[in-house]
């Protein structure tokens, strides 16, 4: 069998067991889900084994550090994934939940009902905690799901793929409720994203190169994120000292995720005090600023390290310690360039007027606005979701984090007594 | 310009205009549609003129009379379309909607808001009246639209959009809140589909042609329906009597419609006693046969005329007076074949059973599912929406009738007191 007979015979049979693991009840997929999380605690020494493999040829690759560090499982992180899939057993079902209901003046009782959306796709890149994590979401929403992991952990992927198929036969349901394509060639994703018939929408976990890859390539709907571009407005009403830990924890915490600071927008009446202050405390923790010609001049005359910025820095996402700032006028053109320059992923504003607090978090067209707060908070535990499949910055179907409710799709039931359309 | 380049201009300034929109009040938007609906009401006369020119040409050109009517403006349908305008303005806004709100542990509070989807391009084909309609629900919704007709209507079209601009305007908004592209080749609508740094979503309203090379050009998301195969499936504990009138409403009140029945299946157990008046009723009134095996043997024997089905016919929308029936062992056989045939638009049981209800209803992967009432409800008036822009068959982000509600996407606003990340 070719690769693509290969794809399109797994995603059939995750087609064809949708429907009876839509049915399945809250208890059956929570027993299932923590058969699954007992059996990779289990099994944890031989995925340690397992794991050398793939990050001793990723070292012999000349893989940097950090790549390395993603992909490598230790007792601690195979602990983690354990209790990840057992934590989302814990979470409310999604399924079934009535979420709107009217009768209306014909007679007939309308019901709207969350539903599994059928088969997910998952095209991930190198970490292979993701195998465990999206298989538990998806399989607690309802939803079949096809894996296809990233080359560097194939053979990680693959043996924790192995642990849950296993679990879910043990668990009484059909195994093929869990596809994984274990092709590792552009091959194996082309595949799957032409699987129209079988496979109702993907969701790539990635880059961005994965990301434009998929939306170009597929044939079913995709819910995809594009980035985070993500900026801090300070009004002029802010209070100073409030916004420097803000912008530290938002640029600082964790530079490499989608929802830290990119951009920071300064209103001009307090930019030449705020400026030197805020930045230095950035530059002195390590931080590399570019600055566009007004902030330099400040920065500059303050002493604080900065370099010019390029056209391409307004709009970069730098993904490192890295923070592009500029002065704006105002309100009004902190969203105009906000709008013109973000992904639509997480923006916000620190200020202490009412007035242009509305008008920012009317105006910015984002899946988060911030008031007052680091844009480090788009996430799904942070949302309270209890987990996530990703960040969507597209506006059809869902916006922002991805927890369990965003994978289902709804459904009316109309009940009438044998009633005609008059 | 070439048509590329005017079509990428009118996009382009739709998208410039989508923010003021987006934050105009319901008061303002609803004078806008007023005084839209009194232009459309005060320019009948020019209207019924500029249609001949249409209908001339349709009927030269040897269009079919049913085509020809539907192209038609009387001083009736006129009134209608400026009276449907009007009601949208009386509609509720949906834009602003607090529709989630809480607090999470770290004390962010998060809300979440209704918001325009941006800029919305709509293809359709050729009564007139969509023009209206279709503006008047996105402009409702805070949505910028770049309209595309068919040819047909193109001189009817442009007229209705010239007023519908002179308003919207005279209200004091962009006129480019409403775009039109005035030409009706398929370069007009592929440039259209192109313009995915512009257009938000592409909504596609005629047949299934149009909704397939909708879906294979577009590079923006799309809402799409794919047409509708609707099953009404009679369980053996139905009252027979009265679900004849319920299978005749969903044939024959109106079988064009993608809400019209297609298909019938019976329970064996009652089959013998249940089809020769259930489809005599149907025949007598013109209604086309084609049948399986088993049911065409018992209408035979009762002298009821039918043609054997081809494999074909069982998942045909005939779109005509014309239904396939069919006879099935039980439940669980009429779910699967509703699963495998279907459009995923509108399927309903007959039954007093509550055990089968709840199992068909669960069962049945379909926008709506009907329990003893006409497939032909689903439809945004008869939902209560008060308007719908078309009836989706997909899982993603909106399914069954589009209304107001189902033109937006929505973004979380959180608020902290300058709150960071733990």
């Amino acid at each position: 069998m070719s690769v693509t007979q290969q794809v399109e015979s797994i995603c059939r049979a995750a087609h064809d067991a949708q429907y009876a693991l839509a049915g399945a009840s809250a208890e059956d997929k929570n027993k299932m889900l923590r058969a699954i999380a007992k059996a990779i605690s289990g099994a944890s020494g031989q995925l340690l084994e397992i794991n050398k493999k793939d990050v001793e040829e990723a070292k012999a690759s000349g893989m940097s550090f950090a790549m390395v560090d993603r992909l490598t499982l230790t007792p601690e992180r195979i602990s983690v994934m354990a209790e990840g899939v057992a934590q989302v057993a814990d979470l409310p079902d999604p399924v079934g939940e009535v979420t709107e209901e009217w009768t209306v003046p014909s007679g007939l009782h309308i019901k709207k009902v969350r539903v599994p959306l059928g088969v997910i796709g998952v095209i991930y890149e190198s970490r292979p905690n993701v195998t465990a994590d999206v298989a538990a979401l998806c399989l607690k929403s309802g939803n079949c799901v096809v894996l296809r992991g990233g080359k560097d952990a194939i053979n990680s992927n693959r043996a924790i793929y192995n642990i849950i198929v296993k679990a879910v036969k043990e668990s009484g349901f059909n195994p093929a409720c869990v596809g994984f394509i274990d092709d590792t060639s552009r091959e194996g994703s082309t595949a799957l994203l032409k699987q129209g018939g079988y496979v109702d929408v993907v969701i790539p976990r990635g880059g961005d190169g994965l990301k434009r890859f998929v939306l170009e390539n597929a044939v079913m709907p995709v819910i995809a994120s594009a980035g985070g571009v993500c900026h801090l407005f300070v009004e002029k009403s802010a209070n100073p000292d409030k916004c420097i830990p803000v912008i530290e924890n938002a640029k600082m915490q964790r530079p490499s995720t989608c929802n830290a600071l990119e951009q920071l927008l300064v209103q001009r009446d307090i930019a030449e005090k705020f400026l030197p202050a805020a930045i230095k405390n950035l530059t002195d923790k390590g931080c590399r600023i570019t600055a566009c010609k007004e902030s330099k001049t400040i920065l500059d005359g303050a002493g604080v390290p900065c370099i010019a910025a390029t056209e391409e820095d307004f709009k970069k996402e730098h993904g490192d310690y890295e923070l592009t700032v500029r002065v704006v006028k105002d309100t009004d053109e902190a969203i105009a360039i906000i709008n013109a320059n973000n992904t639509a992923h997480s923006d916000g504003i620190l200020s202490e007027d009412k007035k242009e607090i509305a008008k920012f978090v009317k105006g910015v067209d984002a899946a988060c606005v911030y008031v007052n707060a680091s844009t480090r908070f788009t996430d799904g535990f942070q949302f309270g979701f209890g987990a996530e499949i990703g960040i969507s910055t597209q506006k059809l179907h869902a916006r922002g984090p991805l927890g369990l409710k965003q994978l289902t799709s709804e459904k009316y039931i109309a009940d009438g007594d044998y009633l005609s359309r008059k």
